[in-house]
């Protein structure tokens, strides 16, 4: 995979946090995921799926981040992980590949994006099928923390 | 959505399960999705992102059916849900996306796919962000069941 696809992603999740939400988001050191258990409690993952190219992005929020991510943008406090926060994962999740895909062209890779899905709950595994590496970048809000992950190769 | 859609998908389960496990599988009535709960204990979804729709393809097994299925694929007695099970759950999904895409086709619809997720655990809840229904088909093999789920509509 090349690791070059790792910065829009990480762009765009500091613009999207930052404009939705008006939070500032640290980004840690970008490393290859090992394991396969879900960081957080609520996940947000859409597939990727272009003419040359097949991933996904997944984006697993601890309950702090996602309450106060969530609490911020809908300008209402959310103490809990209820609907209205799982569906705001997943527009998160939309918008944040959103704009990472304007940026993914210019690297070469046009994609196009499926529905987003969102997953609730504790000591869910997850994995993609594939033998490329998956890169997670740890991020850090003011509430919390979150992980993005990133897959995308090119296919044949 | 178009009901249409949920044939190729059907039919693509029955013809790849029979061809990879030689195992017959007696569809149910499909159904709408109500509440959001994973039917299984391992579950497959794959997006589905063209140029005219978005959706996902979701499969969710209990452990009868998948242990059944994928020892008879590999030629193997499982008796757990273990690496090797979970990965043959995705190469599963992959197939049989791969076989609704050519028939999607004639119905309209050009998909791509994205890369194959597997989710293990029991009670996680797995939703899609859309106001469009999504339509469940119960399945049954001779050692359990599973239930398919597909949401394809068309975007803008």
């Amino acid at each position: 995979m090349d690791v070059k696809i790792i910065n829009p992603f990480l762009n765009s999740t500091i613009n999207v946090i930052k404009t939705m939400a008006t939070m500032d988001v640290t980004p840690g050191k970008p490393t290859l995921k090992h394991g396969n258990r879900a960081f957080g409690v609520v996940t947000g993952l859409i597939g990727l799926a272009g003419d040359n190219a097949a991933g996904n992005l997944v984006l697993s929020f601890d309950q702090g981040s996602i309450l106060g991510i969530v609490s911020s943008m809908l300008y209402e406090k959310f103490t809990e992980v209820n609907k209205d926060v799982v569906d705001a994962v997943g527009e998160l999740t939309n918008m944040i590949c959103g704009g990472a895909k304007a940026e993914l062209v210019t690297l070469g890779y046009s994609i196009r994006m499926a529905t987003p899905v969102m997953l609730l709950g504790k000591d869910v595994e997850v994995s993609q099928l594939t033998t490329e590496p998956v890169v997670m970048i740890p991020m850090k809000v003011s509430t919390g923390n979150f992980v993005v992950e990133a897959k995308l190769s090119k296919t044949e």
